[in-house]
């Protein structure tokens, strides 16, 4: 286990401390566990973290508490916490907390809060006339999450490195007969054998036309001569994912399908190619989908070109076109996300290529490195 | 794929236009993946679900059509269904299609809209001029899960009884010298090959003292002689969730081991011998924690008894101890739960017996029957 060091924590609360000053806000209320954990290293299920000027209050029931008491005993001990048991409502507790630490102006995160616990919160600190203000915050860990630190580099660079050994056992798997399901089972005992913790979402195995839906995962159908089969698959390595996508052959492609193939395989390296600090990831986007458009895959190409890895498989930063309502967001050193180019042709079938790349200080390091030639199996 | 068929769609429909009904609601506003799968049949991870007084509006984009066209035409199509094309944003899409079916009044569940997409809708269709009023509603399609119907009961069946065709390889991969991550992998891969679609939840193999920890999952460390193992897992069939735990001795138990593991067992068969119609779903805890407490272990069970399985791994109804801010629930023939009692003592390791069963007309049935008194492997 990698974990992020006490150091490196701090380094993180500093940041979120920073935005607290920044807010005049005492407090802020942090409830997704992936920020509970990128905050504190507690890797639970449940569990409400408070962090104030100068404290973490971390709550959190029973089932959780001898693993937070062996990480304290750790090299990635979380700083200046307090360990708060929950006996039963996480949401009482967390009203019990706020009122004996005596914070006034407290932020939560509005965009992980549902409507019916802020109205729970809200009238439960009135109902009992507590002096606490709740003011709604937006991405103040998520800011500090789309730069990685060191030790969330090293933990991606080895989470990625280790689906080369993934992949050998895959490509044995695949072969005519063989139904889908079976080649992600082959997939996913695979991943554990090369030590992630577990899968990173379900894998997909989409073959001849069922690659033609991008989201498919995988069935009972059985690989047939001639067929493209998509594989999408990842692992969660200490915490963070990886992602990748390759497209095999079932014997000899056909001249559409090598078309196809060459045409993403293109627009895959003309996004890797775009990538370098300064530039919006829009552009990043429009690398791959003007290419596609260019082969008359334009329509083919209906997703976006990637997605920020980290403790979330799906994180900042949006790789896509701009939206209207989202800022535009220019690429720094240190963010991590996949590039997935893909055409989805319906009744022929799907290619998709997805890598994961590490932005640098001068362009970016592909954190996976298997081969992306066309493979006939 | 045994997917409910369209009148039974049609039935979910009727009772969640009771409640339209009923609240004055032209439309309810339907968010989570599970819920929209229940009304709809989309399997996606994507969509926003609007059900009115007479159709049934589903907003996907691309990756989601194909699969939502062929599903529309099979027995399983949604009755009423009109598809919406998301070219970019959810959001943007759901306000223009509330503007142009030109509902008022809409509902939107306020324990899964957080607060921010919440203000995003209230401040776009004020600055549209729309004549639309959002109204908070709580639990009217988890109101209807709660009680399965025939086709959710096959499938949940179907989903606990293949786990006996897990156990084999399980009990077989159990030995000294193997690491819990090894057994772990043997599990997941055995779901497969027994036709789970994925995984329900990140698979425990929690051996010697890792066994105090209930939400421990798999580690590095190999199992020895003297070990107790808690086994817990589950699958995803057809959508539906089934999960199970079993704890075995590597070796003789010692005398502690035993008499932990007859208390568990016996609290086990306590709470299954409460369940019937009528009766509140805190006796079912009751019955559990009275007698570990009754055995000295009182305090070592800090966990409720038991939670909902269906679309989702943990649903209503909770079976835990009476909690002051949720009313009790009774017990109703159709309810789907766990009855998971155990015992976790730091330093030497943990119990935990789990199987998950169907309340009857006059009690229960047990969805998962592999033997339950202790094995020595």
């Amino acid at each position: 286990m990698a974990l992020p060091s006490t150091a490196a924590l701090a380094q993180r609360h500093a940041r979120i401390r920073e935005s607290l000053e920044t807010l005049s806000l005492d407090a802020l209320i942090v409830t997704p566990s992936t920020n509970i954990r990128y905050l504190s290293n507690h890797a639970g299920t449940a569990g409400i973290l408070v962090i104030t000027r100068d404290a973490v209050h971390l709550l959190i029931d029973f089932r959780y508490q001898e693993a937070v008491r062996a990480l304290q005993g750790s090299a990635s001990a979380c700083p200046g916490l307090r360990m708060w048991d929950v006996p039963a409502s996480y949401e009482e507790a967390l009203i019990g907390c706020l009122a004996e630490i005596g914070v006034t102006i407290v932020g939560f995160e509005a965009a992980h809060v549902t409507v019916a616990r802020h109205e729970w919160w809200r009238e439960t600190i009135a109902g009992r006339g507590l002096d606490i203000t709740l003011r709604s915050t937006e991405r103040l860990v998520e800011q500090a999450r789309l730069i990685k630190d060191a030790s969330e580099v090293a933990t991606l660079r080895d989470a990625a490195a280790r689906l080369e050994q993934v992949m050998p056992a895959v490509l044995t798997a695949v072969r005519i007969g063989v139904t889908e399901r079976s080649i992600a089972a082959v997939i996913e005992a695979s991943m554990r054998e090369a030590g992630y913790e577990r899968i990173a979402f379900d894998t997909i195995v989409a073959s001849g036309p069922n690659a033609a839906m991008p989201h498919y995962r995988a069935g009972a159908r059985a690989l047939e001569a001639g067929d493209l089969v998509v594989l999408d698959f990842g692992g969660v390595l200490d915490g963070y994912c990886c992602d990748l996508t390759r497209t095999v052959s079932i014997g000899p492609p056909s001249r559409e399908a090598r078309r196809v193939y060459d045409a993403v395989r293109d627009a895959h390296a003309a996004a890797v190619a775009a990538v370098k600090p300064g530039v919006d990831t829009s552009a990043i986007d429009a690398a791959a989908r003007d290419l596609l458009r260019d082969r008359g895959l334009g329509e083919a190409f209906g997703h976006g070109t990637g997605h920020g890895l980290g403790l979330d498989v799906h994180e900042e930063p949006r790789i896509g076109k701009p939206r209207a309502d989202m800022p535009p967001v220019a690429l720094a050193a240190g963010m991590v996300f996949t590039i997935e180019p893909g055409s989805y042709l319906p009744g022929f079938g799907g290619v998709r290529i997805e890598d994961d790349v590490l932005v640098t200080g001068s362009g970016c390091e592909l954190l996976t490195s298997l081969p992306r030639e066309l493979l006939t199996l």
